[in-house]
């Protein structure tokens, strides 16, 4: 816990930040990541005023280039008078992980540009938390004004596949290697990618994978109304960053026309709900069971005294006097007590 | 949900299962994973027996090689008379995402041993969820008395990373190239690795990307006394496998006698608990909200008119007499309601 105490009030913070100050905005930001005293009064501040920025998702596997092609993108968009945040959620980000030499020279023209915000999470944390906590710094950016919020993770993981969904829109990025089609089908990003990059197309192979995107695409469970298009880019040369961008209005354009922008944020808040709730039940409960029966249990499980469920009835029928839940019965169902 | 129903009674199919009937075996784990009937009662019997197993997780990038790795120790500790489990947590493994051409291939010598037993975990489900089911198919196949148990997952991702840790030892994987120990310090693998493997060593800059390992582990918050073995291999030849062997076995014992194996195995079955009771907490709140009362909130919400907390706060309220936790007020601090 850092104490991010109230040197400055939180309806200061709030107001600076939304005023353009970006140490403010950057305080604001951590004082949401961090839960830190003030952080729910900023977020409902935020969440009233959000709703306007267009999130989107930029995925792949670690080297797929995600980095460079999101700068290029974020220049693209400033060349065309919006306002850009990054949220690099990729431990494997060159954004991520601190200061690291060459972060500067990567950003090139957007050093310094106003215009421009790019924020790195800690993707250490509570289970969960983290596809809650970028949506949440989502939101600021998004009460302060930034119009296109491109939010960089990697496409491996599970938490990260549900840090990708908390997007408008999903781009899904790969190399033209093959098998990084295959091991992209395992990873689930077929499933919910709505655009596909192939990127560092300049090497062999690209038409190649682009094929084997799109053939892998008409085996998907749940088809769309929209053409998902599979792209060919060199971010480094900045080459097909354009299509890009063009796409990605396209698709923002049919999600609003066929409904399926509502449709994905309320899909959002309602997972975002569900687990701002999990973690309230979960410390309201802590807090009913002392720290002797806790022990207790811990011990007994340890021991193998107790399994997991035997232990969880136990602690949850000494935590309430109503028992709100009898499926699991905490019996074992092979002659042992 | 799949109905894998009640042809055949737990009962019969956790004792087929102890005595050897691999069919048995596997049916048995699905049913934990699917928490389909019957579930709890297998894994009350069997976290009661277990507590033998050498529970070894590997994890590292994708394309380090680990599931060729996994294999060769395999190989290994057959060759040593023990028996051998391999659970697949990693999506972008070759042992994952169903019956891949080559997998029999790669399997070479194992395929068809009693004393080897391959298994994938889904990586799609719960938040929170993989850790968990994973811990608990390790259990069964612990209870029937597999004594090395082989977790493979990829290290960039959070929900992947806990599953490592589920585990009594934890080995990571990297290639020479250059910028994978940044990438690996990053996601965080510096911390967790017990040991770390230089695999495809007969690649230029094994030795750099060694010594650059050896580095890194200085820089470690929390310094052990075990000093972090930094082996070379290369896999795909069998190479400095035996070597591999030796040092988790050496592991082991350090761990039994300093007292870390105790240790880490209630930090584990602590966070089980944890992870029980939030989901038991969840299921017991969802059925005491009614619909009407959670679809309100959903449309709140997506109209703006509630914040997420303020959404949660009402429901909370509305579902339980007792208020447990007042810490948030869901009041806005800026002036909104």
């Amino acid at each position: 816990m850092r104490h991010l105490s109230t040197e400055l009030g939180d309806h200061d913070l709030l107001s600076r930040a939304l005023a353009g100050e970006r140490a403010a905005l950057a305080r604001a930001i951590s004082r949401v990541e961090n839960e830190a005293p003030g952080a729910v009064e900023i977020l409902n501040a935020c969440f009233e005023k959000s709703g306007r920025a267009y999130r989107i998702g930029i995925t792949g596997p670690p080297g797929a280039g995600k980095s460079t092609l999101v700068l290029r993108l974020a220049q693209e968009y400033r060349g065309r008078g919006e306002t850009v945040a990054i949220v690099a959620v990729d431990p494997t980000s060159p954004f991520s992980g601190g200061a690291l030499l060459g972060d500067r020279v990567r950003m090139g023209e957007l050093s310094g540009d106003p215009g421009v915000f790019i924020r790195s999470m800690a993707t250490r944390g509570s289970m969960g938390g983290l596809a809650v906590h970028t949506a949440q710094a989502c939101d600021v950016l998004d009460a302060v004004g930034f119009a296109r919020i491109l939010i960089e993770t990697v496409g491996v993981g599970q938490s990260e596949l549900e840090v990708a969904q908390t997007a408008d829109t999903t781009v899904v990025v790969m190399v033209p290697e093959s098998g990084d089609t295959v091991q992209a089908m395992k990873a689930g990003l077929m499933e919910i990618g709505d655009l596909f990059v192939v990127n560092k197309a300049d090497r062999d192979g690209a038409d190649r994978a682009a094929l084997a995107i799109q053939s892998a695409l008409e085996l998907r469970a749940a088809p769309s109304e929209w053409p998902v298009p599979v792209l060919q880019t060199v971010a480094s040369l900045g080459q097909g960053v354009a299509e890009l961008a063009d796409r990605l209005e396209e698709h923002l354009e049919f999600l609003k026309e066929e409904g399926g922008l509502d449709r994905r944020r309320r899909q959002r808040v309602a997972q975002r709900l569900e687990s701002l709730l999990r973690d309230r039940l979960w410390d309201a409960f802590r807090a009913r069971v002392s720290d002797a029966a806790w022990h207790e249990a811990l011990e007994a499980l340890a021991a193998h005294r107790l399994t997991p469920h035997q232990a969880a009835e136990r602690l949850i029928g000494g935590a309430s006097h109503s028992a709100p839940d009898t499926r699991i019965r905490g019996k074992g169902g092979t002659g042992h007590e």
